[in-house]
């Protein structure tokens, strides 16, 4: 096994399985059931979803691949907790930018080379990064995943079958 | 920066901080707390705790690192679902094993070479791996810091307070 761009590869694996996984369980939920609460006064389905594109959307800048796609609704999923009586997309509206944002993540990520997620992403100044090399693209695409499987813990509890 | 351990230490690192994050919550935790289910009809936070020992046990053997600790009861956390009525230890007790278990694997992976991550685990075949040679150690490694943050979303909910 060659590395390092097959170590590289393993973290895009890793991305791509937690999202093909996320993605089977959206799509076995239904638009009236993501409008439901995770548990008890927690956030609904819709929100995190909306959390989820925000959070993509918002490594298209992050990572030097483009302007972010849905700056618009940031503040909602982003800066403000989940509140029923606000403004937002519609549950097929975000399915919709849930592909889009991944699909664009998708296709840069296949052209981004080992090297480039070696360098610094947008959140890092050059200073803090010559002293912290870590913080790279590939450092920032991991916490994602990761960030990415917490929600989806969370989101199971929307299925009506119980699962761990 | 340099490859390949410097890459290899960006996915223990990754370890490390949902480890961290982990064990926070789980020590702003109670153990009255933990004896809750963490939705209606979902899994107890006990329950969930045990599952997350046993799952980081099972890594000791299927990382060739040694013999697991606490293998009497992987069939109560990993073959059953959450039982109430099932014998398990205490809260307090699997704190404890929770320690342990993590503190064993964090020494075995601070000796491991980048080169020995790259080799294969006790869970693929020789034949396979020979195939599909990124199912090594460093791969599972980042499946079961996933899973880790895949759990740790729903045991915030048994926090008191509203959280995303």
């Amino acid at each position: 096994m060659e590395t390092p761009s097959a170590l590289t590869q393993l973290v895009l694996n890793s991305w791509d399985l937690q999202l093909t996984r996320f993605n089977q369980l959206l799509h076995a939920l239904s638009d009236d059931r993501l409008l439901l609460p995770m548990a008890p006064g927690r956030s609904r389905g819709i929100y995190i979803l909306g959390h989820l594109i925000a959070v993509h959307d918002r490594m298209i800048p992050t990572l030097y691949l483009g302007e972010q796609m849905y700056g618009s609704w940031h503040d909602t999923f982003l800066k403000n907790p989940d509140d029923p009586t606000v403004a937002m997309p519609s549950v097929q509206e975000l399915r919709a930018y849930w592909s889009s944002v991944n699909q664009f993540l998708e296709e840069k990520f296949r052209i981004l080379s080992p090297a480039e997620w070696l360098q610094k992403h947008s959140a890092v100044s050059e200073e803090d990064f010559a002293k912290e090399p870590h913080r790279n693209k590939l450092n920032l695409l991991l916490n994602r995943t990761n960030h990415l499987s917490y929600h989806h813990g969370q989101l199971v509890f929307l299925k009506e079958k119980l699962e761990l």
